[in-house]
This record gives structure tokens, C-alpha cells and sequence, in this order.
């Protein structure tokens, strides 16, 4: 079965995380809204009038299946493709790991963001600062060095032991993200987070994912994503 | 099983939708924040250092484990009580229209925080103001008018057809939520969602629920969770 992912196709987005997975996997999959026509089926899919419409991309048509909602999808994929464990307790946690991870990756939005997704930047670009501000000093630090403590006693090299799960991958993005979006104030905020330093360097250098960044199938960071590199907001 | 319920002993919140469930389903819990020490024992699970500390409430604790994230609580009580469908991809599309509840849940939070939650609303009351403003013409319309039209083509009473779901218990919350923060807004709009409306009123006169509004178990709303009645923000 080759799976489609459908999602904004000019942006790395919350796509990434799912792309991120089926990489590491080696699914068969198509990144469906980047071929021809895949825009007006993913709309198309969006507003059909029975089975599972979602209420936004990303979503991943799996067989007969549309699922939508990144951690959802996260949750099917990682259980085919041990990306995540099995067990119920273990399922829970990892699932868990990553709706804390989706929370985050809301705030990290919304710094650009602050007074709602349907204004221009440039319409809001002083309530960014003091969101970016707000962002930098509380948030970053309380989401980060949660999950630097997991880290410290997972007792292995990854977020929950000795394997990698999804969680991991997108750590790595979160790492990834910061790094273009925020490079002088992640360069100052570094040294906080070793593990995760570490744990970013590990993903990117798996076989799987390392062909994958240097591949075109990897859409460049750009300011229509979620990490978007505004100078006045990196300081 | 006694279930031990950890969230904010003096909101609503994010907790109130994990109470709504465990109510209908009659289950044997506690809202163990609320309790003598519950407070104190909430921090220290939290700032656990092995198992699954989680990153902010709500959690659970069912026996040995430790549950965070909303929707994740609730998947799991969905499937241990009836409030979900079994089977695969029933069971995917009830989580994924709970996470999207969960994403309207953030957005509703940021009406009165759009600076950030760690600033007080009366030094942002202005961008509340434009946040309010902008999430009134263009997400309440996208988010209430994508669950309407689910509703409209169930084929049954509730979301997902003929049986009830957490997701049915969430909406209700919603609804209720936007009639205490909102009143002159959402008495404008209701003619929009008559089916959200009566949605809400079956979830109401449900036994268990109904029991649940009327003891003291049901926290009032006020202004220190998602749901804040500002008069400047409702017009």
C-alpha cells in the first residue's frame, strides 16, 4: 500500500513531522499536494460530505483510511512501522510526548502569530515581539527542559529508552526549526539543552533521514511555515 | 478502580472536559487536587523524576499509570467506557475530531492571552480585543461550522452517529462555554449551529450529566480558565 500524505506543498509545516516518520520507516508514500492536481484533491477531500473529513491538513490517506491531525497520524504510523512501542502504558506515554510536542509547536506558531493566523505578519509584527519575548523567557525553557530531563533518564539514547520513536524525530525538527527560525537566541540557549543537542545530531545523521534533508523531497524553511526567520524577532 | 483525577482545583479548564467523561460513565473517581494535600501531591507528580511525569495537568492516574494530555486521557476512558467505538478506524476518527477540539480549545485560551499566558489580561487587554475579533469572524464560523456539518450528515444524534462519544461531551462544553464568555456573540451566532445547540441540550438532560451541573462537583465558570466572560470582548 503506498500511503498519501496531503499537505500544504510549499511548506515544511506540521507536515514535517509525519514526513520525518515516513522517512525513518521507508514507507512507499507520495507527498500527495505537491504533484499534479494534488491541491484540488486535497481541498476536494476536506469538503466531501461523508466519511472522515478533516478539519485541516495534514492528513494520510492510508488504504481506505483518512486520517487527520498530526499526532493521530503519528499514532497509526508508529505503531506499523515501530516507531513506536508496543503496550498499551508505553503507547500512551509516546502518544502523550508527542500531543506535548503539537502544544508546542502551536506557541511556536503563534510568536509570528499573535493575533490570529488570518492577518499579515506585518500587521502584527510588535505583538510578535513581545510574544516572541514572553515565548523566549517561559515557554521555551519549561517545554525544552522537560524534555532535556526525559532525556537524562530514559535510560538510553532516545526520548523513551533505548529505541526511537516518532517523539525523537520530531525533537530533532523542534531543534531543527529553532536553529533557522531563532539562530542568535538558540545559540545563547544551547548549552541548556545538551541531550537534545545530541539527540537532533543522532537523528539527522540515521541513514533514512540524512539522504532525506539532502533531498528534494525536503522543502527549505521559508517564512510561510511555522518556524519563520524574522531578524527583528532574534536577538 | 478508583481513578484519581489531578487538574486545577478552582477551573474548568482543560480538566473539565475528563470530568465530563468520567461523569456520564459513572466512574468511580476523584478529583484528587481538590482533596486535602492534593495540590502538593499534584506538583510532586509532576516534578517526578522516572515514570511519566507530565508536562502540565490534566492527568489521570489508573492504577499504575499516569496519563497526561486531554485527548489522551480520553482515549483512554473512551475505550474503557463505552465513550468510543471499537475498531480501528472508528476509534482513529473519534481521537482526531478530539484533538481538533483540543486545537479550538487553545484558540478559545488565546482570545484573552494573545501576548502569552504568563502576562496578567489587563496588560494585553487591547490585542485581546483584535485576537477576539479576528477569532469571532474567522475560527469560531471554520471550527463550529466543520462540527454543524459533521452533525448534519452523522445519521444519527450524536457526532459519530447513534451513540454517544466523548467528542459529543466536549461539544456540549464548548457551547456552554461560549454562552458564559460570549452571551451577546453567541446569542448572534446559535442560529448558525441548530444542531450543535440541540447537541448540547441532549448532552444536558443525560441522567449523569445532569446530576453532575447541579452538585458541587461542577466548578461555575469564571475568569481564571478557558472561558472568561470580558464585557469589552463581547459585543
Amino acid at each position: 500500500m503506498r500511503y498519501e500524505l496531503y499537505y500544504w506543498p510549499t511548506i515544511q509545516g506540521r507536515g514535517e513531522y509525519v514526513r520525518l516518520a515516513l522517512e525513518e520507516a521507508g514507507a512507499d508514500y507520495v507527498d500527495a499536494a505537491r504533484q499534479e492536481s494534488g491541491m484540488a484533491a486535497m481541498m476536494r477531500m476536506m469538503e466531501a460530505k461523508n466519511g472522515t473529513p478533516p478539519f485541516a491538513p495534514p492528513f494520510l490517506k492510508a488504504g481506505k483510511l483518512v486520517i487527520g491531525q498530526t499526532a493521530n497520524i503519528l499514532l497509526y504510523l508508529g505503531s506499523r512501522h515501530s516507531l513506536s512501542p508496543k503496550g498499551e502504558a508505553a503507547s500512551l506515554w509516546v502518544h502523550q510526548l508527542q500531543l506535548t510536542v503539537t502544544d508546542f509547536v502551536v506557541e511556536i506558531h503563534d510568536t509570528h502569530h499573535p493575533l490570529g493566523s488570518s492577518l499579515y505578519y506585518e500587521d502584527q509584527r510588535s505583538e510578535a515581539k513581545k510574544r516572541t519575548n514572553e515565548f523566549w523567557k517561559e515557554r521555551v525553557p519549561k517545554f525544552l527542559g522537560y524534555f532535556e530531563a526525559l532525556l537524562e533518564t530514559s535510560g538510553g539514547a532516545f526520548i523513551t529508552g533505548r529505541r526511537l520513536t516518532h517523539v525523537d524525530l520530531s525533537l530533532f525538527q523542534i531543534v531543527e526549526g529553532f536553529r533557522y527560525a531563532f539562530p542568535k537566541r538558540m545559540k545563547a540557549f544551547e548549552h541548556k539543552i545538551p541531550r537534545l543537542v545530541d539527540l537532533h545530531d543522532r537523528v539527522a545523521s540515521r541513514p533514512n533521514i540524512k539522504a532525506y534533508l539532502s533531498s528534494e523531497r525536503r522543502i527549505a524553511f521559508n517564512e510561510d511555515g511555522i518556524f519563520r526567520h524574522y531578524k527583528e524577532l532574534d536577538f
